[in-house]
């Protein structure tokens, strides 16, 4: 779905990587993998996906919006919450297949559903090769 | 691929939410997405895909493997370079279905192919409708 917002993946290796071209790399699914941090203090917030539709809409209207795998829908982030995300910068990566927002978090904060500030409120520890999830403040 | 270090995807949505049982939910492709972002500074280094062996050696070995989907193998990242990961803490998200690793990156520093420290070096920039890439200092 190329439009003026961006362009259909390109060719090129050079040009992808080095060029101005905004010209995402979707997947098989037709979808791009999106790290959201908080612009204030760069704490990661969540992992998202977006479809060409999604990533439209958050270029033509600055809010956050993602495709919703398990709800097989488009999915305007914190319509239902108000927690709504504004877009404050938005970059890609090198070759082009996974885009980075920086957002402000509307009303009382929370992003993830559980209710926490993050999605990312588990650590991992692995002690004599058994791994188990610890919960841990939210630190970069 | 269970084993001690981690566990087959949970059915349970609260036990996979709030639970210690560390289970991620690999896609249809066998591979969960992982962000990487380096543990001095919080800086968005890559992001990248873990399969089950990937995940594995990881956590066996403090050292970041990951599953190269250009070249569909896996891949130690800095074996060539020298710079290696050494992952100084790991978490999950809710859903289990994306990994973060906070790393240390060996030797001089730089984490993306192109010789830059991030992937992320180019910002989405939209004015007037229209979208293009313009290179930039990497912050958080």
């Amino acid at each position: 779905m190329p439009n003026d917002l961006f362009s259909a993946s390109l060719s090129d290796k050079h040009n992808n990587e080095e060029g101005a071209v905004f010209a995402p790399r979707f997947d098989a699914s037709g979808l791009v993998t999106t790290v959201v941090t908080d612009a204030s203090d760069g704490q990661l917030l969540m992992v998202a996906h977006m479809n060409a539709d999604a990533l439209k809409l958050t270029l033509e209207t600055g809010i956050a919006h993602y495709w919703s795998r398990s709800r097989k829908s488009l999915w305007k982030k914190g319509e239902t919450s108000g927690n709504l995300q504004t877009v404050v910068e938005m970059r890609t990566d090198c070759d082009q297949d996974a885009l980075w927002l920086k957002v402000t978090v509307a009303g009382d904060g929370p992003t993830c559903h559980t209710g926490r500030r993050s999605c990312f409120y588990r650590q991992i520890v692995t002690t004599n090769g058994t791994s188990s999830l610890v919960m841990q403040l939210e630190t970069k």
